[in-house]
């Protein structure tokens, strides 16, 4: 069922002592830029560096002591699997992750970290999902999907909730939207404590399977290309679909380009580290996809694990 | 005169109208690391990106309008000029600014965005010193010197004074030492607002000018190399050293590896972009130069300017 708005209070309260209760930021030089006031909800700076912890320690605390005795089970790209092997080191179970080979270093060593176990595979969906059925039928671990799982949107949900409550009357909200998990958590929340506020989604147009199901209203299965905004290159769920069909404003497309300048100028106004996936929204307001003009907005910051050696400039 | 305890609270309340109250950060991934509470005091996320606007505004602000009719001139590889160019737009008089020819690209783009004008010089102080005054005799402009001024030491130290007030009861406080400004300063506000903690600086071997003389007691005027800590190349001044001689409790030197090791692992765990000389005191506790176990440390985070196209790894 899609989480009502108790569920969403219920998912704060649970992961309130495991997460950290973000800062928002403000730069003065951006807001110039734009002529409109800008506020980035800091989950770079959440447990395990992404807001994927929200979602992920819900679901591992949703589970009872029997549920989750075969440990965990899922395959992501990075931020989730992250997520997902902390809170299951914390509930003191086994997290399997499947992670494509392309996933980044330090994505792959924060996971180790937390004692995740690993078992790389093809970076395609179709292999991603083999490979976790294959040890999902060995293990008995229970599947925490990345994003199609109303857990994990209900403690995505709880980044919007927060930034609600340190920035009043926000007049838009915007989040990135890949597989969709942020997005329509970001969505609910704004339904339930920000009416109000318009919730704009930004979206890379490699990867435009989110734009194209919400204009046509057929949900799009696959991606054209690929983006540097490696967090993004997943379609809709049947789950988040539907939230963001009904509950979303817009969704902005943006070019790589774009992705890269907002990204830069995040970091050199703000001294904030940020994914490329942070970057996208930003990036459909650089790209003027939105008025901004004398709005207050609120991005959520998605995260801040990057690889060093691989900057994008 | 040595700014009095009621000199340095004037300057903070002078200030305050025009600087940040800097957030204050910590990581478990380092205090795990070296078993201690490490906290980060963000001066990267000052106005014009660090400490230095601090004294550069306290500087400024302490003139009158007679005083300061024909603008202030400095010489200054980065940091303290843009202080000191946005305070002289903050008052409406000119800046001129000396800048060594091998300054960092953003730094004197960030010097020009607030109107300083620029005169570019060899990258000595011999170079420096002859181009400032050449101008200085031309414009009939006030000299505020780096670190080598009162009233730059006062405003230095406020960021430790307000890092007193957001953490309490600090066994250790450390700051890098190049000219000794930010260091002075912090020792002087120890000494008047916490006077049970311990001072501890940080300096790259390669430019050791300040553990030299701290330890022999006679001023050491030249540095033997360089480093690519570049805000800490100066040495000591005339009025810095008898502050740091006096209450400063230790000064330990590191490596250009350390520096480089220490940076990357604040940008990894806490997702801040600091610049080179702030990661001096962390590398100084990763080379195990002070006993830092079970000890409660906040360091001062000197600033955030970096150029991202020359990243030291």
């Amino acid at each position: 069922m899609i989480p009502a708005k108790e569920t969403i209070e219920q998912a704060a309260e649970r992961i309130k002592p495991y997460i950290h209760r973000t800062p928002v930021f403000s730069s003065q030089r951006i807001n110039k830029l734009f002529d409109a006031e800008i506020f980035f909800k800091c989950e770079n700076m959440q447990k395990a560096g992404a807001f994927k912890t929200r979602g992920a320690t819900n679901a591992v605390f949703s589970l009872n002591d029997e549920e989750i005795k075969n440990g965990v089970i899922t395959h992501s790209s990075g931020n989730h699997a992250q997520g997902l092997a902390r809170a299951a080191m914390l509930r003191n179970t086994k997290a399997y992750i499947v992670m494509p080979e392309d996933s980044s270093k330090v994505k792959i060593e924060a996971v180790r970290s937390y004692g995740g176990i690993i078992t790389f595979c093809q970076p395609t969906l179709d292999a991603r999902e083999s490979t976790l059925n294959e040890i999902k039928k060995r293990t008995d671990a229970v599947e925490i999907h990345p994003y199609n799982d109303y857990r994990i949107i209900a403690g995505q949900a709880t980044a919007a909730k927060e930034l609600f409550e340190q920035c009043l009357h926000l007049d838009i909200i915007m989040a990135p939207v890949g597989g969709g998990g942020l997005l329509s958590g970001t969505a609910l929340s704004t339904h339930y404590f920000s009416p109000e506020t318009k919730v704009i989604a930004a979206e890379p147009e490699e990867v435009n399977d989110a734009f194209l199901s919400f204009y046509s209203g057929n949900y799009e299965s696959t991606v054209k290309g690929t983006t540097i905004a490696d967090g993004l290159r997943t379609t809709l769920g049947s789950k988040t679909f539907p939230i963001i069909q009904q509950y979303v404003n817009q969704i902005c497309t943006v070019s790589e380009k774009s992705i890269v300048d907002a990204m830069r100028l995040v970091w050199e106004s703000t001294k904030l580290i940020i994914e490329t996936s942070s970057a996208v929204p930003l990036a459909a307001i650089m790209e003027k996809k939105l008025e901004v003009k004398g709005q207050k907005i609120g991005i959520i910051i998605t995260g801040g694990n990057v690889d060093l050696d691989n900057l994008p400039w």
